[in-house]
């Protein structure tokens, strides 16, 4: 996680954290982390991981990308070496890194996208969901801490494409959920297109999928969006938002969206958020928090995303809370 | 405290920090400071501090200086602003950010100097000192926290200069203990002068200044080399060399120096410091702090100036209970 060490992960109550398959595949190299023991061992977390297929970063991050119907050419976006992504590649590279969720190789359809677009990039991510589901399940056995763990095994999410076409979404669904993977995720989204359309489409595929596997909205999103989605039933969502924008200086509080940087908070003696208990929030003042970005100081990354990553997990964490209230009194 | 939050700096047991009295100047600005209460509350530290007197960074920093009796001008770095700093106004800064300790404002001979050149800077540094003290006398119940610790006020320590010349060193140490500062500094040394004359200039100085006030030599150093100065019996030292030699991968261990940079540790699960029983040699491995570095992450800088620090502290323990144990005994 950046600028924010393990222990502090760990106080703040982070129960799992996301490993970039593309990044690390780049930079140490899968075979490097799978010789240290995986990546747990590698980065020193002991609590539950998830590694992204690659594909999206491939997408958005590498150069000269040539896709066809088995895999995707592309160079490095660090030395412009060339590489090829399969889905039984993007396998091999996950069961290396060993995190307890790993993603199917998908192709992340772009928004917008024609109804033909969406259509061919569908077929491709459902090809590629079956190939990376048969390569999973012939390979899960190689998982380096296999033994360790008295024969456990990593699990494999299906990922839910189909551009902002309902019924290809829903079709998408019911053919993944017939190949049986451990969880399924819907991917996709929050790339450009209107909240409303982000959420028709969470709210026609979620019923689809079942209920007692894992349920994952990927790459969302602002407070109030995963706090919607959470009571909507989605199990889990991933973000860069609430530490990219601490990077940037923008604080998620009870008050509302704050920007750190903004002059009329130089002299300000408050707490970043006033109804906030974290560690930031206890001992900082907004006047230093807003010296630190304007000097350009590292401290200032550390702080603010710790602040942000305790208000975002304070909202999954009152969720979590309400659902079980409203269980119990039903 | 470059990379790392305060909360970490007082579990690793640091009991005092060092402000850069030019850069809080420049940014976010002594007066902001004072009006918040002082750099404790500012940046949150209830622990000791100390301000330098802004010249190093003035000489060192700042562009288009010029240097007379009076003060000295120069252009700041950050946007090219001009600025006059004199001894009185070293004082006025260091009061309004209100650090437990002040220094006087003094002239950082280079190195090498010829014997005029020396003399010359001496007779600055001297002119300096006497107004910076006269200055600090007139104004130090100014300090903003005076009433709030029942009429405490700063300590102003005196800087010797002189060269490399013992003689001048002596003089100029005979002369500032006559006034009677606070305390007592070495300055102008560690400038790129050879170690065993760095060595002679603390060991002719520091009989001449008095045992029942701190002495303190300012920019060193090295593990050894305050190892060294402590068990002369200077009593206290700074420097940027731990947390700036982090920054580049550089760590000190209780076996030597190690670049962590290196290509040889990029599968070394050992930690840092088979002997250090810090937070980071607790948990990370050499080859994780590795790739931290090789990937640009700023969490690197963190880990590396945490272990660093646990690793000067650690030698300066040593050196307490060692000069205690021989109390003790005789």
């Amino acid at each position: 996680m950046k600028a924010v060490p393990q222990d502090i992960l760990e106080s703040l109550g982070a129960e799992i954290i996301l490993g970039n398959t593309y990044h690390l595949y780049l930079r140490p190299g899968h075979e490097l982390i799978r010789g240290l023991g995986g990546l747990h061992k590698f980065i020193s977390w002991p609590r539950a991981m998830l590694t992204d297929s690659g594909g999206f970063q491939v997408f958005s991050l590498a150069a000269l990308r040539k896709v066809s119907d088995e895999g995707v050419r592309f160079r490095s976006h660090l030395d412009g070496s060339s590489h090829f992504f399969t889905p039984e590649h993007s396998m091999d590279v996950q069961i290396a890194l060993g995190a307890d969720i790993a993603m199917a190789f998908d192709e992340c359809t772009e928004y917008p996208a024609e109804r033909g677009r969406a259509e061919e990039s569908l077929r491709l991510t459902m090809a590629w969901a079956r190939r990376s589901l048969d390569h999973f399940k012939a390979h899960r056995d190689e998982v380096v801490w296999r033994e360790e763990l008295g024969g456990q095994t990593q699990n494999l999410f299906g990922i839910v494409q189909g551009g902002m076409y309902t019924d290809l979404r829903k079709a998408c669904a019911e053919r993944l959920v017939e190949m049986e993977f451990d969880g399924y995720a819907i991917g996709g989204l929050s790339v450009g297109e209107p909240r409303a359309l982000t959420l028709e489409m969470i709210a026609e595929v979620l019923p689809l999928l079942p209920k007692d596997k894992p349920r994952y909205v990927m790459g969302v999103g602002y407070p109030d969006e995963i706090e919607q989605y959470a009571r909507m039933g989605v199990d889990m969502m991933d973000c860069v938002l609430p530490t990219r924008a601490a990077r940037h200086g923008l604080l998620f509080t009870s008050e509302g969206r704050l920007n750190i940087k903004a002059r009329r908070y130089a002299e300000d003696q408050g707490p970043p958020d006033p109804e906030c208990s974290c560690a930031v929030c206890r001992r900082y003042s907004r006047a230093y928090l807003r010296h630190l970005m304007q000097a350009g100081e590292a401290l200032s990354a550390t702080l603010n995303t710790i602040h942000n990553l305790a208000y975002y997990l304070g909202v999954m964490a009152r969720v979590r809370q309400d659902l079980e209230a409203e269980r119990t009194a039903s």
